[in-house]
This record gives C-alpha cells, structure tokens and sequence, in this order.
C-alpha cells in the first residue's frame, strides 16, 4: 500500500468523509437541541415565533463563512436552508 | 440579566445556533474537498463512478450515530441524502 495505490487513497478519503459526516450528525443533534429549547422559551413567554432580521443576518454570515472555507455560499446555504426548514417540520410533529 | 430573563436565555442559545451553524459550513468545506479528491481519483484511475454497498452501510451508520444522539434518524437520513444529492450537483456543475 503506497501513496500511489488509489484504492488505498480512496480508502483514506472515505475514512475522513465517514468521520466528517458522524460530524455532521452530531453538530445537527445538538442544533436541534437548542432550536428546541428556543421554541420552549418562545411557548412560555409568547415571544413572537419568528424573527426575519435574524434569519437574514444568519444567511449572509453562513455565506461569508462558507466563501472564507472555499465552500460554494450558494451551496452552503441551500443545505442550512433545507437543515432550517426540516427543523421546522419535526418540531411541529413533535408538538402534534 | 438573570438566567430567568427569556430574552438573554434566548439570546444564549441563538449564540450556540450560530456556533453550531459555522461548524456544519466549515465540516461540508472539508467534505466536499474529500469527494472532489474522490471523483479526481475515480476519474483518473477509471474507477466506477458509485457504490451502491458503502451508500447503504454510511446510511445505517448515520441512522445510529443520530439515535444515540437523540437525533431522530429519518431527519438525519433526509438532512444527509440532501447533502449527498448536492454534493453530486455540484460536482457536475464544476465539471461542466
């Protein structure tokens, strides 16, 4: 096995890739964590259930982050979208 | 400002979204440099394009990961498959 072998690389790709997704997962189950917690504090204290100047402000920064890591911002911020929307989705199954 | 205070709790757990969100963009940077490598590396050595055996065995694992994350795994799978399905997106749109 050398740093020629390709199916040796590919096999190290595949490892980082597996490791970035458990990643992934862990940082989404953290993040739904506090968006739960932030619709509790919203149901107990009627505070207004959206707020579009943040959700704006998270967007443009998400994009700088992304352009600053060589990541497509386009791209970035179809899957936060997607992320936020599906948030959306199973907290309300959850409430019923 | 007390911990009972619902806006500064509020405004704690919006900080910890905003943590959150910077790591997912920066762990998709990392992925997609992984799979660009991965497609060099097939296209140079003629490797086949998928494999449909390592698609099933990632997702079984993540559906874990999120379960023992208290994640619930179908939003994991939908959150991945959406990433997945960019990815290759975006990897054709590079190409051209």
């Amino acid at each position: 096995m050398t740093e020629s072998d390709p199916l040796a690389q590919l096999a190290r790709h595949r490892a980082s890739i597996d490791n970035l997704d458990a990643i992934l997962i862990h940082t989404l189950a953290e993040r739904f964590k506090q968006t739960q917690a932030v619709g509790a504090l919203k149901a107990t204290y009627d505070l207004p259930p959206s707020d579009p100047g943040r959700e704006e402000r998270q967007i443009a920064r998400l994009r700088q982050l992304a352009t600053d890591a060589e990541l497509n911002p386009d791209f970035a911020e179809k899957v936060l979208n997607f992320v936020i929307q599906e948030v959306i989705k199973h907290h309300h199954a959850a409430r019923g």
